[in-house]
């Protein structure tokens, strides 16, 4: 499969962060010729906060993970790639704790302590003992360095690994936040079938590293869709070995967090964006802006339904400025509209003006501005101050290449 | 674009009906080299009921339709392709009265006596100095056999004309239903960009007309879905020329109107199949079953989830039993399910039980099923009793292919 045109020309290089290590291997859970274990080893007083799928058919690591994310004390994560591990039913529940309890031996910590996210195929039984071995190995190796091969390990349709850093001051003291993610197809709001790691050496307690994590999921990645499908494994953690040298932050409102508020929202975003650029079959990077709906929620749904719909994503592909499939999505979203006040924009191009093509609009000037391989689609309703932002990709022939025969 | 593999194998033959007369024309609207304007006349006394797209940016047509379909009256009905008349503002308004005042000249009744419907590209106006001068030579060519025609007029991106008939008994009297409709892309529920016109000689009361129509849509044209999307100009109408010579049927729950019933719904379902058979780019006609549902409301959702999911559709065009997918679809759906009760059923095979996949079920029995032209996903809940079917097609290259590039 080719290379996402929307990969990046150089990768970050992430420095190391106290208390973390990390180390990959090949354990032939699916795929050959490449790594698809990870193991991250995490100091002693690491805090997790985190976001899951809302799916109803969760996979046995998201139900792992909702359970230790309620006392929030990590040592370790394991993620492997090639298999999901869901709609395993007992089978696959016994593989998680079988996991745990391993990984617990190799990190000299309690099967509680371990966080585990798994990603691939759904429904095939995923057997521990063809890789459990290998943790001990892996713990023993890990490295601080290992950044760029765990975020390859977790890829599965990925066309490139995606990796973000930001160091920051808090309260002079600098801290790291390092990033790893996977996501490209089965991507929607409601956590995408995505998997994101944040490590940060800050000493943020874990209510706050929650309330933190709370704030900036909705703005970065429930913001963005790639196919509206909403995976069974989504996984955000965000973890905080509490290793840098500074008074502990235990109150979401402590000014001292202002850099670091902002770092990792920037951060996120980033993130966010990479697996959007990554989209399956992606050629154009759409940004649906949604102004004046009723109130924000409106604004999201109305965002959502254009960049959800099959026939606003195909005309996208084809450089077509089809702008009446816009008008078709914001009708059937189910929100408030008024036709005759509606507006749409092609970036700054003005389009429509309250229900009509702008007189002054030329085919020729959409036309040019579909050639651009990031676009803006700007709808305003006229209605009230809700608004809202999503980030998208294009439907092409190769998205469906690449799922037509995902598993052969 | 190469035709449907669905495509009946014999168009059915239409028999007249009394006080129906249609007659087709080039306009040249958009296409060249095809029929692009129908007029059907309706003699004195017909009444008509229907149902309306909810899109919330619906046509002109749309709301001249509506707003004449509270008093029920029809002596002609006006339908062109290439141009949905939609988002066209004022100027759109005035089209659709200009085509109502020119066709009501040229059958000889009043403009709110002539419904209208426009199925093509949305957002360019609609000029109806360049087809209303043509309504005149139409009404004067009218002929009672002219049904193949008028289903061929208003195709856009259909690959066959879309035709069905029913001859019953009612009350020691034989009625005829006829119909014709399109409908290919923009082909969800409430109401797809689909225009389907029934026409029947059978003297029943304008509200009992309404009445069949309301109970008979959601079980057909609003149980099919291509691409999820809604289009602007769906629209239903069916007309009673109440020439038969029986007494009028009054009451909704006549029992006169037994037999009538069973086949004005067998060919709404008949109708509505034949859209999805003509699904863009399909491949695949798909069955989506859900039971075990906690109420029929929640069901369809699934169901509706289900038969969106472009991961569902790509893999069902991989020929790929991808069950997993479907976990996915239902988990993402919102509606209560438990991971733990559900089952899955391609056609007869037994795929998963109790969240698990079934001991004895293998992968080739999946691959070899999916080689049939007509799928059947099923899916049980576990939960209550609520049950839906919901018919869709699969998501291919030639989807794209036609998407990606409709309107040059």
């Amino acid at each position: 499969m080719k290379v996402s045109p929307f990969a990046p020309q150089k990768q970050p290089v992430l420095p190391p962060i106290e208390g973390v290590r990390l180390a990959s291997c090949e354990a032939g859970i699916r795929y050959r010729g490449r790594k698809d274990l990870m193991l991250a080893l995490l100091s002693e007083e690491t805090v997790v906060a985190g976001t899951l799928t809302r799916s109803g058919t969760c996979s046995a690591a998201v139900d792992w993970c909702r359970q230790q994310l309620q006392h929030g004390q990590a040592r370790a994560l394991v993620v492997n790639s090639g298999n999901a591990n869901a709609f395993t039913g007992m089978k696959g529940r016994r593989a998680v704790e079988i996991t745990a309890e391993q990984a617990a031996l190799a990190a000299g910590c309690a099967p509680h302590e371990v966080m585990i996210a798994s990603t691939g195929v759904i429904g095939e039984a995923l057997d521990p003992d063809s890789f459990t071995h290998l943790l001990e190995g892996l713990a023993r190796e890990a490295k601080p360095e290992a950044w760029q091969e765990a975020a390859a390990t977790i890829m599965t349709t990925d066309t490139y690994a995606k990796l973000a850093t930001r160091t920051v001051w808090i309260d002079g003291v600098e801290v790291v936040i390092n990033s790893i993610a996977k996501g490209s197809g089965m991507i929607a709001p409601d956590m995408a079938t995505m998997l994101a790691f944040i490590f940060t050496d800050a000493n943020i307690a874990r209510p706050v590293l929650q309330a933190l994590c709370n704030e900036m999921v909705p703005g970065s990645f429930n913001a963005i869709t790639v196919d509206s499908d909403t995976s069974t494994s989504d996984t955000l953690l965000l973890f905080a070995t509490r290793r840098a040298n500074m008074s502990p932050v235990t109150d979401i409102d402590d000014p001292r967090l202002a850099d670091f508020r902002a770092a990792l929202s920037d951060l996120m975003l980033d993130l966010a964006h990479q697996i959007v650029r990554d989209g399956e079959g992606i050629s154009k990077f759409i940004t649906v802006r949604v102004t004046g709906a009723e109130h924000d929620a409106a604004a999201r749904t109305v965002a959502l339904s254009i960049a959800n719909s099959p026939l606003v994503k195909t005309a996208m592909a084809g450089e077509d400025p089809n702008w009446g499939r816009i008008v078709m999505a914001v009708g059937k979203s189910g929100e408030k509209a008024d036709r005759d006040l509606l507006s749409i924009r092609f970036g700054d191009i003005e389009v429509a003006r309250n229900g009509e093509v702008v007189p002054d609009y030329r085919e020729q000037q959409g036309a040019a501005y579909m050639k651009n391989a990031e676009l803006e689609l700007g709808v305003d309703l006229g209605i009230g101050s809700g608004k809202a932002i999503i980030w998208t990709c294009d439907l092409t022939h190769d998205y469906i290449t690449i799922n037509a025969d995902y598993r052969s």
